[in-house]
């Protein structure tokens, strides 16, 4: 690899980085002071693709597992974190668009890209199990997190982020069950018995 | 006036006073930690066309200045800061035809929405000389906080920032002035004799 | 206008722009982390000022309405916001005095300054129907961010915002009718029924 | 002590950690994010003050120059924590005049109120040896910030905080002999010799 | 005293200053956003101890017991606030250890190093009534902060803080005393009956 | 997988959670304001192990580096980060017998807690070529945000953080190469050539 190369490599990995810059606005328009970043995110949602890699039967690959955890949100380093009620004013696939150009621009040249953007869209569309897996750790992160904001902050404003009974926004059982959990702590804590 | 009404105004006001709480990401993605909200700045850019609309001639409708200075991103509130970055990745329309969407929901139903939504097109237009002098005012305003953040934190990425000799993005002669003497100040910062 | 005049016009905009830097003291003593500065008051208060003068009749100079806005609280950047607990045990006038020297030396030479004064006075001493239009949008933002910061935050500190039934701090109808709704809203978060 | 003092005694004490709360203004004004608090500081001029009083001879008062120290700025709790160039436009006596009716009103009824407003006013009129050198203290230990905000932030605005050479602002003799050790390595620190 | 020497002060007097930057991570681990310093705890056990020694008879060494509490924390800003929750995982004398190692370097060559080492352990170990009236106000200082979180960020995770009735953490029958009047406090802001 | 176990895994998930919530001391005690937390930096590694991942040759198992990644500092939710300086206080394995302690404590009754500390071993010996690249990632890592605090912050202190030429604290040549190309764009960055 000559120094050029290098240099862009160097490129990339700062964009990586902005990731810990870039605040998860869902929190922020709910009011929360210095809330996570997509890089705590991020680390949280590859923590629990990893957990749950361990629990899923047939075993899934959990090297693309962890890898689609991690690159999930990459492109968010340069289009930020749009905000989800933002969505529906923009044309269907406008945020996935401009989040695939990102990437593609980010790693051009990188003889790795094309696995990359191969593990981005399984991500996107859960055509795989593996990026269907790391769809429910993405759901479950936002989930504990919500959770300590509502604990730590006394924040109101999150009841939204939490599904109704039967509704089902998970693929693998193992995931509806922690949701379960911790949906039992907060009922738990509303009676005033705190654990943390 | 009905009950239901008024409510429906407290929600706007609401969505107003989010603009307190949105991040500009313009600073954020430069590492400024703690940095200016979109409410700031919108304060900022309504000042700034207040102090301009003393001094053009022939007179503006001030009025209408500040209005549209106020108004101006109000979307953000719902859509977040787009960081400019990103636009290139958009469709050509697609932030400016969100962020309209997002208005007339938000005016939805008041008696000012028409006009307020010709307010803000003047100011995305630039079609009157109201809605160019709040441009203009909205380039001074991140240029003063470029400079300060530069005096303040010592940060070495915003260059880009500022424009080139010659570089015309200003319609009135007045803040082509101002910024001169900002950089003014910039350039006799550098050579180490400080001054607020 | 000659260069000296637009460097300390350059002046007269960073100190207007301190006001993003000035934190609300009434938030900060009681536990409000990262609260609101100045600029995003005077934005709210400017904001809330544009809606009500649609709503009354007959009409205001929207105008003045939004200067008086804009500038009510721009000695802040010098004085800073002294907390109301601390105003009894001042002088009487102190406060007024020492703002209006402060006004005075940042408009010193510049054409509008008299005038700019007088708006001040106006809002300062309720002596025109726009200039109590503002106190009435000032009053409505503080209730806003204190309603914000007990849904968002837990704060149990700020029951002594709000005002008692029949206690009457409003100078116009709707301005108490907003009161009204937004007081509704806070009873039933209360009672369980979050909305924003 | 009955009930109703002990309850009294708690609202003194917590009027006391409020200045855990309270910006230093000074900070904040010149772009510092999330500056030091009153109570840094308060802790910041104690210590300065008990090295300092083991510096000196003949020997002074320990005990007294340490509880001056503390309560120093005690009445910012409620006033916060008035900026200096605020200050020429108030009455000369107002700030002292305030601070000390505060300080009365927190006191009231503590048997040991009026030893501690003796105190005080040594601090404020450095009518004793004790109270100069907390003086000196309160210098030093804002110098030391302003030397760790220069390295830390590269915070450009702080020139002024810094005597000049022959200046006179300190007492004692070993309080200039520091002022001059921190003076030769923010020197050496700008000529690029850079140590903690 | 020589150059040498003072440049030497200079790094005691930085390496006190250190304590403004350390957060205490008993908050920061139960999400407080933004947590006091442990200079702003060591200010509040200071004051808390001034005042304890104005109530406590036989009378104390005053002068020992504020500089105790200056000190007691002090090591912290080399190892930082180790959590409590992490203790039992290290050796049992660890921790002292450690901080003992770290005062001895902090300390060495001054002339007071001696005492302030046996002030320090009177701390810890509570070998003496002055050691014994800081560790209640460590304690006590812990307590208005548990306090003051609960009620202005709702943060529901501090219960463990509070101890139980007949639970004596406390040397001193103020101690107890002040200790029931801010529990009592709680206790009726959970009630609704707000006060601060 | 029976309910308790459920929820013992809920139990592990918010242990990991609380790393975003732990600040990397490091940079808390020179000064940079609201800097990275560990999990933020915890992705960082991750995201870099998977990118050398992809750069080795004969190739690593990636499964395991990122996952040694992802837990390498998993024990500081319990422990905190313990400076640096102050591990020379402690006896020579006391935080390495801490963080073990805690690790099995946190996986106490998983099925994988055997393999996790196996994994957490070959980073902590550096005794697998997997472990090793985690640990340059875990360097490089600290260099980018050592890089961006300096361009963004101004700060001086982070000097020591740097190698010198010929010294090698990295296992593989591409690790040295992208410090080195790090380097070259900060010595860049003094000569005035700005770049991000």
């Amino acid at each position: 690899m000559d120094d050029m190369d290098v240099d862009a490599l160097c490129g990339l990995l700062l964009a990586a980085r902005q990731l810990k810059q870039v605040p998860r606005t869902g929190w922020a328009m709910r009011g929360v002071p210095n809330g996570e970043s997509v890089a705590d995110h991020s680390f949280g949602v590859a923590f629990l693709a990893l957990v749950l890699s361990e629990m899923i039967a047939p075993p899934v690959d959990r090297a693309r597992v962890v890898a689609i955890a991690l690159i999930h949100d990459l492109p968010e380093g340069v289009t930020g974190d749009l905000p989800t009620p933002a969505m529906v004013h923009f044309p269907p696939d406008a945020k996935h668009t401009a989040e695939l150009a990102v990437l593609k621009t980010l790693l051009n040249g990188f003889p790795w890209a094309e696995q990359w953007q191969t593990w981005w869209q399984e991500f996107e569309f859960g055509s795989t199990v593996e990026g269907r897996l790391v769809r429910d750790a993405d759901r479950l992160d936002m989930l504990l997190q919500a959770y300590v904001y509502e604990q730590t902050l006394g924040n109101r404003l999150l009841d939204e982020f939490w599904p109704q009974p039967d509704d089902g926004p998970f693929e693998f059982h193992i995931s509806r069950r922690i949701c379960e959990a911790l949906m039992n702590r907060r009922a738990a804590q509303c009676r005033g018995a705190v654990r943390w």
